[in-house]
């Protein structure tokens, strides 16, 4: 897949201290959550990533995202909402557990990761042939899971526990049009690493 | 608004024992969170309370529930979710917290319920003259919380805390749409009564 397949609309990208120092621009435009993502298109802010994400395909029809029959829609919707409502708290809790609460979390991510196993049906992208709204919102699994993985050496996605998901993680991270938005993998690697030995030393 | 108003479709309730005996049918139609509700349209399920509702606008197009503009549909989606994601797990919390708990949750049930009331901007409804996709995610605060806050004594909505909100709540449960599809509310507060002294007891 090159960026010609998804909409590819320019814009501008504004950084965000979300933990030590929140912009006055960010709790003017998500005054009610106070997070990040927010799109800032023709001075109106949309929150939430999936909502931006519907709003970029329902102003900008080149390349859907999303299909156009319903129920396949809904399915999209569905799988997205699993893997940001179920699947990412999961994972977060298993990689932030301490170790008397590590297996059994990490028990439940694995269950989350096996349903997705499932919902892939053998297709290239959860989307079938091209990236759709539930790979972009599983694009944490793809990336940053194998990063937080090496850091901290707590193995949750492998090509021998999960072959498809492992290769749709594949698949996506090295699309070009994933590839060229992501930051550095060296220094991601950096900071989760320094991240988990103070966590070790603090318990 | 008359029931000429919102779809209108015609549809078979089956209703679940979801605390003590998931039906088969209920497994295999939603077998990820195993929940309702399902709309089963055609043989083919959805599951998720708001995707049922985005589906059901996708299908049938008369009398739209979500705006054609993608800002307007982004605002209603937004409402919707906060309400879903945020105001109902903490008016939950609020009724089942402990004594000890209490005044915390309660707080924090009120600051989303001041959301809400900023957030009507003085309409009708969210959806500003009729009722959209954050009045039906609404609708538990509506029709429910009032009868939960008379078996409990405890009161989150009033019309001297939240006079738009309120305004708003009797405005939808008294139409007829809404009214002709709610359960006998005499029925409802005696269940809540019954586990409201229940509770009270084992504590």
């Amino acid at each position: 897949m090159n960026s010609s397949q998804l909409p590819g609309i320019p814009y501008e990208y504004v950084e965000e201290d979300v933990y030590n120092n929140k912009s006055p621009l960010l709790l003017k435009y998500n005054p009610v959550h106070k997070k990040i993502p927010v799109l800032l298109h023709d001075g109106k802010p949309i929150a939430e990533s999936l909502l931006i994400v519907e709003y970029i395909d329902e102003t900008w029809k080149l390349n859907p995202i999303l299909p156009h029959d319903p129920y396949e829609k809904a399915m999209a919707r569905f799988w997205a909402n699993f893997i940001d409502n179920k699947c990412w708290p999961a994972i977060l809790k298993a990689n932030r557990s301490p170790q008397n609460e590590r297996e059994k979390s990490m028990e439940e991510a694995c269950e989350c990761l096996k349903t997705l196993e499932t919902a892939l049906h053998g297709n290239k992208f959860f989307g079938g042939d091209t990236i759709g709204l539930a790979d972009i919102a599983a694009n944490f699994i793809a990336f940053w899971l194998s990063i937080v993985q090496e850091a901290n050496g707590l193995e949750l996605l492998s090509a021998e526990k999960f072959p498809h998901l492992f290769k749709w993680s594949d698949e996506l991270v090295n699309c070009s049009v994933v590839n060229e938005t992501l930051p550095p993998r060296d220094k991601l690697l950096a900071v989760f690493k320094a991240r988990f030995a103070a966590a070790t030393e603090a318990q």
